[in-house]
């Protein structure tokens, strides 16, 4: 399994440093976010490490997002959480800190404080048009 | 294939609806947000219809995820994004607006203009503890 010596959570699977787990399966291991964006932030990650999203290998993606699936379901049954955010991060400019893949499970409640500052609002159909062709095929 | 006939994303999949659709497979399609947060924000569906994270079925999440696995390399192999967030928003508390499952791939950029207002800063280990002992087992 590949590991690097210098990851904080491949440090955490191996047990070296502590961390609240509070799932585990042969893939993954889910444990509570030390600095949670709200009450039951939970992080989701692979045994082995991958660097992000781009780098996570599919057998892992999937076990990730089995167990991300998992938690919020105890999330909104045990912690009475009236919806769940996921999220993750790929890459310094989307706010990753760590670099192990992890998903973010964050419970939601009706008048927690939590806000994106992106409000949708209808957008340049050109812009869009472009990206699209980009993306396509 | 289970679809419902008010969902506004199960008449894009039947091709009933227009959408910008940059990626499909058997189980899944990719579109463009036509509110998009940044450059290049990108939904993936899958095609049957289900509510939200806690109904989605396995095979379903994981189609989804390779989906946006494989969206998030276009977006930086193609639009030159600097990274990627993946965001899935079950409930309305949570900022669901359109009760079909849907991942959020939203190309970040290094001076994109998207924040959370969320700063990550120490949080309080007995809440940390007492909502680790709700979620564990």
């Amino acid at each position: 399994m590949p590991t690097n010596s210098d990851c904080i959570f491949c440090k955490i699977v191996a047990g070296e440093l502590p961390a609240r787990i509070v799932r585990e399966d042969e893939r993954t291991i889910a444990f509570m976010d030390i600095a949670p964006a709200t009450y039951g932030h939970t992080l989701v990650i692979p045994r082995s490490h991958s660097r992000d999203l781009l780098e996570i290998e599919q057998a892992d993606l999937q076990a990730v997002a089995h167990a991300g699936q998992l938690v919020a379901q105890r999330a909104k049954e045990r912690l009475g959480a009236d919806g769940v955010n996921l999220i993750n991060s790929c890459g310094a400019a989307a706010w990753q800190t760590v670099f192990h893949f992890h998903l973010h499970v964050i419970p939601r409640y009706s008048d927690d404080p939590l806000r994106l500052p992106w409000v949708p609002a209808q957008g340049d159909p050109d812009e869009i048009a472009t990206a699209a062709a980009q993306l396509i095929g």
